[in-house]
């Protein structure tokens, strides 16, 4: 997605050849006309796939994740990190390691919110290792719902969690794919489809 | 705001008489056309005001700030409640106790986001007793930035955070005002504007 792709070349910092500072646009300051263009761009990819469902995890995941909600006409559930005095409902729970935190946390959706025959569209905003997205899957296979598809806004190409998803054989579609970050440069994957 | 009471009347629950759930439209589960309408709504409210930018806090406050971000065409801030690794420059910070969880969080944004010269408008989903606004307030006023309005989803008007936030001079614009949560039942304050 060319917009996506200038913005992190533009407003992207490289912190190390590992990580990716997006938070001038998604992970703490939000361009709202950028994430209505990257709903657009999701749901043009998995309209075809019958979503009645996205999932996404708090907090950076929220924005493009409802973007793609208002557009695919679907609700948007995020699951919380933590457990809050108003969520006391039957969970369903999975372990999630941030490799950017370097911290194992659970995260837990509601039961009541999603269902077996639900069609779920899981969408975060990075894709490293794919520990988050497997999480997200594995709560949404406890509810013995069907997982359509995995959007990502941004994948970093280089660590094993796409290679991780397309094994599984999920239908994983990345607005961005960074191909490397060495020597503080961004490059992309170059794809025909994009 | 008709669209949002007759969702809290039929979806939100009431589980005493000071705690209003809504995880089914707003802090779990997200309707995204109904933020959308709170988007536009803020934005008719507050366009008058000369917004530069937007702050909310995660999680729950992104998904209606987007929107009115959007509406706007300014950026959104959200105040992050940790510090994470990738979020290591000059913060503001500020103390903020929750009501709904019992506990005391450090908020923070970061010092480039936001400058002396923004307009900023805060929007949040709930406001009690007002902790989490005035939380916000002190990161923007720390910035020397001006507070030109907060719009708050859902005002539990039987708190004393209205008030607060009234007798502090702020313009403050609440698109659902819950009266009373007694009996299980939820009562709306009427006013002419509505």
């Amino acid at each position: 997605m060319h917009a996506l792709e200038q913005k992190i070349l533009t407003e992207g910092i490289v912190l190390s050849d590992q990580v990716l500072k997006v938070d001038a646009f998604l992970n703490h300051q939000i361009d709202p006309k950028l994430m209505q263009q990257i709903g657009v761009e999701f749901a043009q990819r998995f309209k075809a796939a019958g979503i009645s469902k996205i999932v996404t995890i708090e907090a950076s995941g929220i924005a493009p994740a409802v973007m793609a909600g208002l557009e695919l006409d679907v609700p948007v559930i995020f699951a919380r990190k933590y457990q809050s005095l108003t969520l006391k409902d039957d969970l369903y729970r999975s372990k999630v390691f941030s490799f950017t935190k370097q911290t194992e946390s659970t995260i837990a959706i509601s039961k009541k919110h999603i269902a077996a025959d639900d069609h779920v569209l899981i969408i975060d905003d990075f894709l490293a290792n794919g520990h988050a997205a497997l999480a997200l899957v594995d709560l949404i296979q406890q509810a013995g719902a069907t997982v359509c598809g995995i959007g990502i806004v941004i994948e970093k190409s280089f660590q094993s969690g796409r290679q991780l998803l397309d094994e599984k054989g999920f239908h994983v579609e990345s607005l961005a794919r960074v191909k490397s970050l060495t020597e503080g440069q961004v490059t992309f994957v170059r794809e025909e489809s994009n």
